[in-house]
């Protein structure tokens, strides 16, 4: 008899990398972990969230709905709320972006006065609720990907997005990756030999991880974002099917340098090719799970009827919590202070890698999330059975290494002499401090 | 270009038939929903959740683990209360069950005697906390099944599995009910039929809804859940691989006559092939998605790795409210109450069937949970399209055609003369008035 009983998904579906590191780092109790994504556990708003819970659980007319199921798309009020918030966000962006005097800003300025169009691309009728946004990704991979599919991601991206590929037995395509976004030369040369090689047809999707990525810190321009839409429209045409952009901008209110950029759905005429994923919970709380995506109509009615099938819809008493939290402003306020939070663990961190890490390592500072991103000299690997990270753990810091960002993509072949480090769940004090460790490890090998 | 890019399984998953209902039941004010399996909103806690959750939020100690990411199995305390709950929930069962004088009852007293044995299949390591038990439904069929792959279900059963089964392009294969579960001798004659046609190693497992079965409201007798599990072990030796049974026990904390049933995971040797689900979502609210399962260790860690990418785990929020509410004893005396609330609600309804129903209509009481079952003379249809039900609609009554918990198998005819009559969610006053109306709507026709 075999061991199990187990599908192909079940026998592919592996624990992931970042488990190892978790572990690791409650093993080491004197461990400085740079590696977590979480958020700062100082930060989080225990008597915000209380205050919120006692509004809407004050009577039972308020309370009884939050307590009940509700509809599998989501709380109206949520929907509407979030909807209303994601169009004014966009409107602003577009407004105070660096290109507004450009042709295309200005063309931009004077789309958003057509409301028809944007009461279409933010309606709260094309916008899901779901379990954070991690289940977005999911239940958008399952309905658009077949096995063997191929899906175009940043080269490096989001290594639990690659956990999700490998699982459902889909292929990525990885497209290098810029100060700005997307090489789009880059990209249209894997769309180019993937059409030679008659596997157009397999593309699904482009996923992007677009404000502050994960693990890299770059945000995706907008111009990029316009050329990688043309790019795809193009390529479409060979397909027989839309080739969508999954935009992923879980990080996108957490900017604390520089202004923020609209959405891919501010694409004039991309609204029906893209589909945005956020979240609340990164902003407000981790332990809230609700995050949120616009979608095309079709790719909607079935994410919502896969959604059904997962959990009829995401708790109502969650939902019920964020709209009281975003409507009375608790939301708001938190948000601000969480990003002069991080803006100023940035700066330590910035001056802590200016003070301890030797020149030969590159690095790039984001202007929002959670990471800043190193590279070492090639030939110096960073990866879990390196040197350097043994070392790191030796002295005790850890940080993500960066070869688990990169997809199995054997057109390139996979770097490995990079690193995530977080400043998200560390103290100011441990970020100093692990900053200095991680330094004096590096001076050892350069 | 074709219309979309959707996968196969996004093709095929289709909306709820319920759904229909729901609408229904929203555009006709004066209607009476006896179809909605939801819980009645005037029991939901909402005094004593505000209690809960001011207590886990009422200081930074307590309150940020509950608001920061948790591990993708759930919350540790969680986990061993709920472990502990089913455990001491099975013992009892055994020892105060009917046939604890037989030669089985003496065997499992004298087994729950053994120790070790207990706490290696209630051990909380392998207990997966989930967002509602429908997520872990879903998650299991993910890690167990490939398209194709044979489910054997209750003939009737819960339509949102089979809407599970559908979407995924898995077959199920119905096996006669009875009052006291499963038909064995049925099931021994499909599996042997399955066998013959080498199609055995196909089958998976068994879906059963042991409590109060959504829809009949029939409870699996533990004789039979003995029974059923020595045919899946006789016949799983010609698959290669374990034939599981998947013991949904949703209903379980609703009961409110008569003794509670040992779960499967009680049958001598059994742990390493039973399932077993259930939530905290339905005695206590529905709003708060809180299930959880007890999985054999492969299989554990499958599903759970599959979770880490749905979602890493449900929102610690919510475990922290639910695992506050049990240690207090919230939880304890709102199941109590109601219990009691329910008992009442299906007095009521037997009372008005009594009266109301012609005496040609055959209908099952259950012990438990939300559901009355009635089935018409053969040659009256209930479904969606017949007279019964159009003339119900008419007259602002509703109910659940049974025809829509009936799989697709072609080996028998699909009965479509039943009901699903839920005093869940209706008032006391509804249910009288709206069986009063069903009664005159079956007495046209009969």
């Amino acid at each position: 008899m075999k061991n199990s009983a187990l599908s192909a998904l079940g026998q592919r579906t592996t624990e992931p990398p970042i488990s190892w590191l978790m572990h690791a780092a409650l093993s080491r109790p004197k461990l400085i972990s740079l590696a977590a994504g979480f958020t700062d556990n100082a930060s989080l708003p225990v008597a915000e969230a209380r205050t919120a819970l006692n509004r809407v659980l004050r009577s039972p007319k308020t309370g009884q709905p939050a307590l009940q199921y509700g509809i599998t798309a989501g709380d109206t009020a949520l929907r509407q709320l979030t909807a209303a918030h994601l169009r004014k966000l966009d409107f602003q962006a577009v407004v105070s972006s660096s290109f507004s005097s450009s042709s295309l800003g200005l063309e931009l300025k004077s789309r958003t006065r057509t409301k028809d169009e944007d009461e279409k691309t933010y309606s709260p009728e094309r916008l899901l609720i779901s379990s954070g946004s991690q289940q977005l990704l999911y239940l958008t991979a399952e309905a658009l990907c077949n096995e063997g599919d191929i899906v175009l991601v940043e080269d490096p991206t989001y290594f639990v997005f690659l956990g999700i590929l490998q699982s459902r037995g889909l292929r990525a395509r990885a497209v290098r990756l810029e100060r700005d976004g997307l090489d789009l030369a880059h990209l249209e040369k894997v769309l180019t030999s993937l059409k030679r090689r008659g596997e157009l047809r397999r593309v699904k999707m482009l996923y992007l991880v677009s404000y502050f990525q994960n693990p890299t810190g770059v945000t995706t321009s907008f111009q990029k974002k316009c050329g990688l839409l043309k790019l795809l429209k193009k390529f479409e045409r060979a397909t027989g099917h839309p080739i969508y952009l999954l935009e992923d901008a879980a990080y996108r209110g957490l900017r604390f340098a520089g202004n923020d950029v609209p959405s891919a759905l501010a694409v004039p005429g991309a609204a029906e090719r893209v589909i945005y994923t956020s979240t609340y919970s990164k902003p407000f709380a981790t332990g809230v799970r609700v995050g949120y995506g616009i979608l095309p109509k079709p790719l909607f009615t079935a994410v919502k009827h896969i959604k059904g099938n997962h959990d009829f819809g995401t708790s109502n008493l969650l939902q019920h919590l964020v709209a009281h939290a975003l409507a009375s402003g608790i939301y708001g306020r938190h948000v601000a202070r969480l990003q002069k939070r991080y803006a100023h663990k940035a700066r330590v961190m910035k001056q802590a890698i200016k003070k301890h890490f030797p020149p030969a390592v590159e690095w790039w500072e984001p202007e929002g999330g959670l990471y800043f991103w190193a590279r070492l000299p090639h030939g110096l690997p960073t990866g879990m059975k390196s040197k350097v990270f043994s070392t790191a753990l030796k002295n005790d810091v850890l940080y993500v290494p960066g070869e688990i960002c990169y997809a199995d993509d054997a057109t390139r072949r996979k770097p490995n002499h990079e690193m995530r480090i977080s400043f998200g769940n560390a103290s100011e004090e441990n970020v100093r401090e692990g900053i200095k460790r991680l330094g004096k490890v590096l001076r050892k090998f350069l």
